[in-house]
């Protein structure tokens, strides 16, 4: 548990807080990854889901580095979020027995982390700059590029790279 | 729970599940949103929000128009997703006292609901070109739209409304 987990008094707690829940989600990302990695087939799936793994270990590193930056030490807060979306990701994945099918899914639950750490950099960036910590901007707008071309980058692997037409067939 | 939950073994399996589960989303943000509203200052947040809450359950019923389409009634699955995202705002929410802070969370919030929105409308759109649902891209593509608007609409009320900048004074 974080530090402020029980009383966010001010706009610089709601921040921290938030960087908390954004550690919290990148370290449990890093660790579910293989797990997504193991279970596709297509090849591009596998290729990207293995680049966006090393990714999310710079992203902790740049969530290491913020908080050092705040003069904070890196902490985590609980995040039931990111539990519920990867909770979610293994229940639908757990009943798919079809190898095509799976990596269909597989995009869609990858797709929806992604989108939750899109929303939560976006805040914070917004945040950052409402509080004046022009310091981290920089390394938020890095991570939040990176998250963005990851989701565009499992688009293209659906639609153009055959899961979603094996999947359908 | 619907009834694919359990055995998913078509493509046709997955698209009904995923629609299942936006279904539950749905209907679950429209018991929420009350909830947001009553706890937000801002005029343009409540504004957005009870114009987003109208919306949301015309969201509920463009699905009911789709189940009927595809000959399905319409049903619900569990989203564990959609339950950890909101059990996130409620958490962060009651550890709030200040008024001005807990607009800047409620839009945080909001926005991560959108996001998962945004996320499994556009996996649906991608899926039903696939499958052929022609005859329901439409409705999707229309809540869709509705969605990332509010998304937009809840960043401008977060940096041009005054809610950052009252929340960081």
């Amino acid at each position: 548990m974080g530090i402020f987990t029980k009383n966010i008094e001010t706009f610089d707690d709601l921040f921290l807080h938030q960087l908390q829940d954004l550690y919290y989600a990148e370290n449990k990302i890093t660790k579910k990854l293989p797990g997504m990695i193991a279970k596709a087939t297509n090849r591009d799936l596998v290729a990207g889901l293995k680049a966006h793994l090393e990714e999310t270990k710079g992203h902790v590193e740049r969530l290491e580095q913020i908080f050092k930056k705040l003069g904070k030490k890196p902490e985590s807060t609980d995040c039931p979020a990111i539990d519920g979306i990867i909770k979610e990701a293994d229940e639908v994945s757990g009943e798919i027995a079809d190898k095509e099918v799976l990596d269909a899914a597989i995009i869609a639950s990858a797709q929806a982390v992604e989108h939750y750490e899109i929303t939560k950099y976006g805040t914070l960036i917004s945040w950052a700059y409402s509080l004046g910590h022009d310091a981290v901007i920089g390394l938020l707008v890095a991570t939040l590029k990176e998250e963005e071309a990851a989701d565009k980058k499992l688009t293209a692997v659906a639609e153009d790279k055959g899961v979603n037409r094996k999947a359908a067939s």
